[in-house]
């Protein structure tokens, strides 16, 4: 457990703090959940009941509401960007126990500059580059000639195919698969034959891809993922993709080859794009919904039906397949009303 | 390949028998594919006119069908159940080989409970305690302060990050990650900022999770896996959920954050559930339906529009986009109709 | 970098050659990314602008365009079949440097044909045979009494459970998980009963399996892959399930338990099948469609609504909701304004 003083708190996150800057603070909790010694926040206005009640000894917050906060505050602009930083300064990740675990595989070739940790049975391949202060898990396998940045952090059991390329601080969780093959066949009439995948993946700063998430090389370029994308767990990003700046990609998406998506987009949950399109900067897909054609233009898309009861559910799908005769129907009728 | 005679087997799964009690069973069959001295079962009474071809020796079925039964019958109140628990006594899972594998790597201060074993490769972190009879097979890594408890089975390639807690009867697949960090950033208006994930995951007794699922560490409280569960492969269960007792998610969910689910609650395949909802006890979700707003009853809910050919499909999206004309014109029609 | 006079490689993928034989080609390009040493091809007629301004060395055609190509050229009556066969002279995976590593780990009892590969911390379990030159990478586990043919290429971490049989010419990518337990439980009226999953997994010859893709063990009898069938990443296959030979499924798909899926289908990304149906050969499943119901002939399927804007989207799903008494209201409206 970390502690902190209140004030040291405000000093780090170079906020306004009211109050008490002596009491000590050994976690974060939420307003409901806090306890003594913790701090809070509050960023979502629904939650402003919540004040009142709150245990915690401390709560991040904006001028606006701060007249109401009963107990130290610290004084944000942004709150839940406050209370982001603030977490970093909790965060109980282990450390790396040793620079590099006897039991790992080194190439000779391999490169690996100061403050590098490499964890056990982790296997660096030939020609692999690794920048200062990176720490590479357990059980990893990185591919030949395959390079990463300063400052980057592989989680347990990641695999890179040869030649990916990782800027730095990116940080990449259990089960990622960076570089595999795409998906690229021709068919001959009879059977499918392999298009050997030449190109591979880079990946700029500042990313942070989840935990079962599948970037493939591409076909003769490479699949590109911009500076600061955030992609989270069991994502397929399919070759020749290229995924713009700043955009956020949430869990289960599949994107599919040849997909170019704009910068600062937000992709939701399950969501998907077909192959062969762009969709603009500033688009926002939500959830489980399948973009089928590009997107020239900035906002909010969605695809599907909303769920009901399944009861009601089985005669609209009925419906569904009758409404061209519908549209029909009431045109026709709209000309003999017409007519009268 | 294991044997027992009829009799044993039906005082093992404390049945009634009727028939040969000598005669050998050494394996299970469906109705139609079984062959001698194997063990078949009569569920779903639309398999009944396969009866009387059914080659097995023997066959688990309710009183009710007995009669039409033409080979010796183990009689059961719930013939899937007493199925399910024959299927038990044909394992043939390999047992583990060693106790602590040579080459797997355990941590000093890790404390491992008689009769735990532990496979080769797999590396096992600071005060990680392993309940008695666990089974933690090959290429594994468990994180610093990860709790088991007895009779786990952990097969090859299971990630669990620092301070996850397993309950006992446990039983996770291989490329299964618990506790990689949930999907939290805070934008500061150019960048996202990681809010840093501090709880944990708590699975309960007796869950099953699947191949490749993916389930991520709360951002202050954990994420709790209930009593029960069972969890097929490939499912994304965000960062704060509450997926309550004795539930079954079916492949490809996609579970957002903050999501609390019900007891006894079905999500079907590829089924999802947007971020901060709630669901109901006893919610049945369909195949690939989205639920994108909390369900406060019990029953069968479902979305999209089910397949149909691409031709007819083509003509009814774009009537789909003239739903809101449509029923408007008819509104429009209703009333100048009144009036005559 | 491997690189060819364009006279061997003409010969080598036993095309016409227009032009220059000694002309050094040394990789691949688009036609609009290629650059001289290059060798570039037109598949698809939407590119036929690209060809004047093309600076690829030599370009694939079919006799058809021959005449507007403007360097030399390679005739093909399939170009982008020829396009793949030329993929594979400059790939350049890199290959396995030993034999056996010396920190895998094989059972006595497991028998490896000549010219197989075994790299880094692999587990190959009792009984396991491998065939000739096949290719096992870094953290592998291969379960007790599997079977590989020859030729098969399995990339680092890939999982196969006990008694999985695969063909030869096999590539199972990162991250593939063959052979799990099924999702198979019967529900005593309080919880889920495990039914073990007693069948394996059979992979014909020539198949592909993608990163992070599942394929479930059969509950009695076995999940069946067929020859020359190639699965994307992070596709789900359930128990019991018979692929047919030459099938594509594309990345994230999900296919419940015992579904039939005939030859030369294709399933789009993303797409899905509800359990125990059957679909017949040459069908195509578009991009996240769910088939619900059998399909028992060949033909375009899908389901979904497209995306647009969610301000439309939000009104429509309201009139989505109201078919049910919009098509009963103009059926009325119809009676009504007959009678007149």
């Amino acid at each position: 457990m970390k502690s902190y003083t209140l004030g040291e708190i405000a000093k780090l996150l170079d906020v306004q703090l009211i109050g008490d800057d002596q009491v000590v603070i050994n976690g974060l909790g939420t307003l409901s959940g806090a306890g003594a010694q913790q701090l809070s926040f509050l960023s979502n206005p629904a939650y402003i009941d919540q004040l009142s009640s709150c245990k915690a000894s401390a709560v991040i917050i904006s001028e606006k509401f701060s007249d109401i906060c009963p107990t130290n505050k610290l004084i944000s602009l942004a709150p839940y960007v406050t209370f982001a930083k603030a977490s970093a300064l909790f965060d109980l990740v282990p450390f790396p126990i040793s620079r590099i675990h006897p039991t790992a595989i080194v190439h000779d070739s391999a490169r690996l500059a100061e403050g590098v940790s490499v964890a056990a049975n982790t296997v660096i391949g030939a020609d692999v580059f690794i920048g200062a202060n990176s720490e590479v898990g357990a059980g990893i396998t990185i591919g030949e000639g395959s390079t990463l940045g300063e400052n980057c952090k592989l989680h347990n059991g990641v695999t890179l195919y040869h030649k990916v390329s990782l800027g730095s601080n990116v940080i990449i969780h259990s089960g990622a698969i960076i570089g595999a093959d795409g998906f690229g066949f021709a068919f001959d009439g009879k059977k499918s034959i392999k298009i050997h995948q030449l190109g591979s993946v880079r990946i700029a700063d500042d990313v942070e891809i989840g935990a079962g998430t599948t970037i493939d090389r591409g076909t003769i370029e490479d699949t590109v993922i911009g500076l600061g994308v955030k992609i989270d767990n069991q994502v397929q990003i399919g070759h020749n993709c290229t995924i713009g700046n700043h955009t956020v990609i949430c869990g289960c998406v599949a994107i599919a080859g040849s997909v170019r998506i704009g910068e600062y987009c937000l992709m939701g949950g399950a969501s998907g794009a077909v192959g062969h399109i762009s969709i603009a900067d500033k688009v926002q897909v939500s959830a489980m919904s399948l973009v089928s054609s590009s997107i020239t233009e900035a906002g909010m898309y969605s695809s599907g039906t909303g769920h009901m009861k399944t009861s009601l559910w089985k005669k609209l799908i009925v419906r569904f397949k009758q409404l061209d005769s519908i549209a029909k129907r009431l045109k026709e009728l709209e000309k003999s009303t017409d007519k009268e």
